[in-house]
């Protein structure tokens, strides 16, 4: 049994859907440890609560980076976990976190990285008119949505489409995208080749 | 019937492949007007000629880039040219030389614009380790690889891949994508609304 934490800033969609493929078994021999949020009020600490999980707030307000970081690292060492998903975690984690925990951190981005990095991802592809869009988990390293990548999944933009039509589609893509990946680094079975995120045994 | 340009610089496996969707009628109401290299020794030139098309070559070589592009756009004209489809060709165009034919050229890219623009696109794709990369057919702009987009086409990267079977599978989706582009494009059912590509009647 593999223990999970969650790192989120908001509602944490992603969150529910990683909690419910957890519940479900869809993501294999592993349970959900610790939700943390920076913010103290993100509904994602309440929908933890509901669901029976270890909900802290270790609020960032007024706080240096590092300092808030330690504090976090301690609470993902004090319940012992394998596995940091970020879920619309607002914080750009210092490099000193992401050392803890070497190919030991996700993050989910709603677009086809390198297309698209930062804010607002969806509403910067359809400004662009790509005609696929798409989401990316990936390993968590010092730059921003940068580290080697897990999973992509394409979505098509349609001409009906707008902002929100496509956000949603892309959502749920997302919700898909995420467990498969967790699931993925879980089996231990990857190496990281450069960039490239493999299974061991299909290398060339 | 609507007269097709090709412009090349090489080989042009893309324009074979146009040429082969004219000819079986997949290309809708259209003919290959003329194709024109900036290298008299384009493996391209030859095709054409031997399938028996107006095969020009106006060598670049030692000219002022606004000359060459004159003399280029003179042949077109004489050719009454509808729709100017690049294939490779290794020149950059004039803003003078895209004014002339608005949304009347397209260009074909090896990867999912805006990812990996410039030359190499599928090795870039492949050492970033994307798992989904593709190409894009889009109208030719006063920038790189810019215009609006008018089709894409997603390929999966394998863990099997190398840099040569992942351009391989991306070339096949070239092939079908540049085709269905062209249809669209010469059917003029579409509007571009900022830099969407979508079909006038459709569009919210």
């Amino acid at each position: 049994m593999r223990n999970l934490a969650i790192l989120l800033s908001g509602r944490g969609s992603n969150f529910e859907a990683i909690a419910r493929n957890v519940a479900s078994g869809q993501i294999r021999d592993a349970r959900i440890a610790v939700v943390i949020s920076n913010k103290p009020d993100a509904g994602g600490l309440e929908t933890a609560r509901l669901l029976g999980l270890t909900a802290l707030a270790i609020s960032s307000k007024g706080k240096e980076r590092e300092q808030h970081d330690r504090e976090v690292v301690a609470a993902l060492r004090e319940h012992k976990v394998d596995l940091i998903c970020l879920a619309g975690y607002m914080r750009l984690l210092s490099p000193w976190f992401v050392q803890q925990f070497p190919q030991r951190i996700l993050n989910i981005h709603p677009s086809l990285l390198p297309a698209f990095p930062g804010l607002e991802a969806q509403e910067q592809a359809f400004a662009y008119g790509v005609k696929i869009a798409g989401c990316t988990v990936h390993f968590v390293d010092e730059e921003l949505d940068h580290g080697a990548i897990v999973i992509q999944k394409a979505v098509p933009v349609l001409d009906t489409d707008n902002e929100h039509s496509l956000a949603e589609r892309i959502l749920e893509q997302e919700h898909i995208a995420y467990s498969e990946a967790i699931n993925l680094v879980l089996e231990e079975k990857f190496e990281v080749a450069g960039r490239r995120f493999v299974m061991k045994s299909t290398r060339h």
